[in-house]
Order: C-alpha cells, then sequence, then structure tokens
C-alpha cells in the first residue's frame, strides 16, 4: 500500500508529543494511506482562540511550512482558522489543507443552515465563506481555548452547544475546533442532536487524500 | 485495517466480470479500505447515454439497490448522472453516493467557471445544480456513450474536447461520465490543460470513504 507523507502544523506550541500528535494518531487511524509528522508553531502556548492569536499564528505558520514543504506530499493546518494556509500556499507547490476550509466546505453537502460550533466568538474565515446562512451559538459556555475543550466541563459544554445549534434551526452542524474533533465525540453529538455534525479532523483528512490521490 | 464493505450500482448492463468490476478495482486501489461488490442493472447494454436512458435507469437502480443494501456500509451508484440516487435514499438507512454528485460537489474546491465533459449533450442534473457558471463543450467528437471512451478515437476525443473547455474559460474541469475516470485519464489532461480535472471514480470514493468514517 502506497503510503502518502503528510505534515501537520499545530497551531498549540507544546513540548508533549501526545499533545502534539494527537491530530496526527488520528488521522493514521483513519487514513492508513497516511504517514504523519506533527509540528507546532512556536510561542502560542494558549493555540489560536481568537483575532489576535491568529494573526500572530500567520508568519509562523508560513515559515513553518516553507521549512517542511519538501518532505511531504501534502500539508494540514490543523486549525479551523486556517492561520497562514493561503499565505504558504503562494510558497510551495504540494496542497496545503487547512481545517476550516475542509469541514465548512464538507458541511455545504449537508444542508443549507448551519450551525458553527468552535472556541471563537466568530466564525472562522472559511466558514463564513462557504456557510451563508449561520445560526445559532457558536462558542460553549466555559470553553475559552482548546485547553478547555480537554476538561469533563468543556466537553459537557460542548453538547450543550450543539443542542443549542440545532433548536436555533441548524440543519448541520460544522465544529469550527480541530480540537473539538480530537475528542472524538462528533458522532455522539450526531446521534444526540440527530443533526450531521461534521469533525474538522476527518474533514482534514478527507480533503488531504483527494489531493494526494488527484497527484498520486 | 477496518474495512468497508462498498456496494457498485453500474448502470452498463454487462457479463463481461471485467468490464463490471472495473470501477470497483479502481477504488480498492485508491481505498484500500473498500471491499467492493459490483452490480448491474439489467437491460441497458448501452448504459446511460442521454435523458431517455437516465429515466429507464431509475427504477431498475432503486430495485437493485433496496436488495443490496443490507450487506453493505454504503452504495455507490457510478453514473454521473445520479439515476435513482435520490429514490434510493428513501428506502435504505446506509449512505447511497451518487458519482454526479460526488464530483459536481468536489469540483466547487477548484474555482467559479466550469467545463463539464462527459458523454451527454446536457450537463446531469448534479453539475446544473452546484455548479453555477458552466462554458465549453462538453461531449468529444465521435463519443456517444461509454463503450465508445475504450477506443483510441474516443480517447483522443476526450483531450481535445478538455482543450476546448480550458480555452473557452474554464478554470476546473468536471468530468460527468465514470467511464472517463475508469480510463484514468484525468491526470494525464490535468497536466496537458493546466486547470484541476475532477475524476468522478475518485470524487464518489472520497465522499463514501467521508460516509463511512463519519459512521464508524
Amino acid at each position: 500500500m502506497e503510503k502518502y507523507r503528510i505534515g501537520i502544523i499545530r497551531v498549540l506550541t507544546t513540548s508533549d508529543s501526545k499533545i502534539l500528535e494527537a491530530h496526527g494518531v488520528l488521522l493514521e487511524k483513519y487514513f492508513p494511506r497516511f504517514n504523519t509528522v506533527s509540528r507546532c508553531i512556536p510561542d502560542q502556548l494558549m493555540g489560536v482562540h481568537n483575532a489576535e492569536t491568529e494573526a500572530l499564528a500567520i508568519p509562523k505558520v508560513i515559515t513553518l511550512g516553507r521549512k517542511m514543504a519538501g518532505e511531504f506530499d501534502a500539508i494540514i493546518v490543523s486549525c479551523a482558522g486556517d492561520p497562514g494556509v493561503a499565505g504558504l500556499r503562494e510558497y510551495v507547490n504540494i496542497p496545503v489543507i487547512g481545517a476550516g476550509e475542509a469541514t465548512a466546505f464538507l458541511a455545504m453537502k449537508y444542508g443549507n443552515i448551519f450551525g458553527v460550533l468552535g472556541i471563537t466568538d466568530e466564525p472562522p474565515p472559511a466558514y463564513k465563506k462557504y456557510l451563508k446562512n449561520i445560526v445559532g451559538i457558536h462558542r460553549p459556555k466555559t470553553v475559552n481555548n482548546t485547553l478547555d475543550l480537554m476538561t469533563e466541563e468543556g466537553r459537557k459544554a460542548v453538547f450543550e452547544a450543539a443542542i443549542s445549534i440545532r433548536d436555533a434551526g441548524a440543519e448541520v452542524i460544522a465544529m469550527s475546533c480541530t480540537g473539538i474533533g480530537a475528542l472524538e465525540i462528533c458522532q455522539e453529538i450526531e446521534a444526540h442532536c440527530s443533526i450531521p455534525v461534521i469533525d474538522p479532523i476527518q474533514a482534514m483528512g478527507i480533503i488531504a487524500y483527494f489531493e494526494c490521490l488527484r497527484r498520486s
């Protein structure tokens, strides 16, 4: 089985290899054709969770991505804000996949009224671009950054937010935080809400797979 | 590696197992997690290549799909016209993927002006639904049905049609015949045209993969 070499850029600075590789481990489970290597940008211990931290991440993602490009068949920026995705594409000649672009794009296939659930107060850019009719709240109470999601309270808040979004009329929920995808709770939330829930980790992987297939 | 059981409905009636299984063989190559079984509808020796043959195929696809549903994780209707796809979904509780829906949907990610290249005079329904700005011719000269594609002349005509479509201003070509995907020439055409070319076999496989992932 031919393997694809997938470089993953994490926007959460960490020296804990388990946290660093969490998204890559899931991608390799979902996509046995992927060999992943994860690297993180420097000095963002709280990740990307608002406009300021997103802006800070952009040049760092581009710098890291340019260094990584030679080793991989594709690069995934594992953040729904897609920081640096457009910029990095200008420099490298391999596919650059943004988690936000992939998730919002695929969400379009599942309905016309969208809920966006993540850790920012505003839907990330790709969600605004692709999803014309967004209803419902999108930041769970008590969750301010990707670390808060790893607590029991954070997890519970995500379920509550999903129900609120459904009750606001959403036909589909596009998760707007890869940290939520990493919890592997989207399927459970979908069963709970009875509307499709798009998982950013699966979505970015599927789009990366398609890009690799198209070139192999 | 957990495998997904994928049922493939062919709309070309054939007793030649090599022709019957051609799309499944490609899908298993692209997606090692797929185990495919291909079955064809009866009495369509020329496949689906116009409105009349599409209409004839619809009830046959629904009947065959209902019989197959119990054995598979997903069913793919391997025809860009998506005959019976919407109808079959009413009867079964597994994902039903149409090649046309998958291809046209994914094409939207690659541009705003579309060429549609297939064996029908009109773009199939999903292409009209998703692709708002279609330019360029779509039926290669000398190609009237899926069998014509298997000749050297047919293959050459596809390349010529692709260039005409690009010259008409298309930013992306959405192939509208799975028989063209089965020739595995989309990558070569893309290199020749310098615009993205979306392969229906890859596209329907990617969407089926996503549907299986979402449920596993």
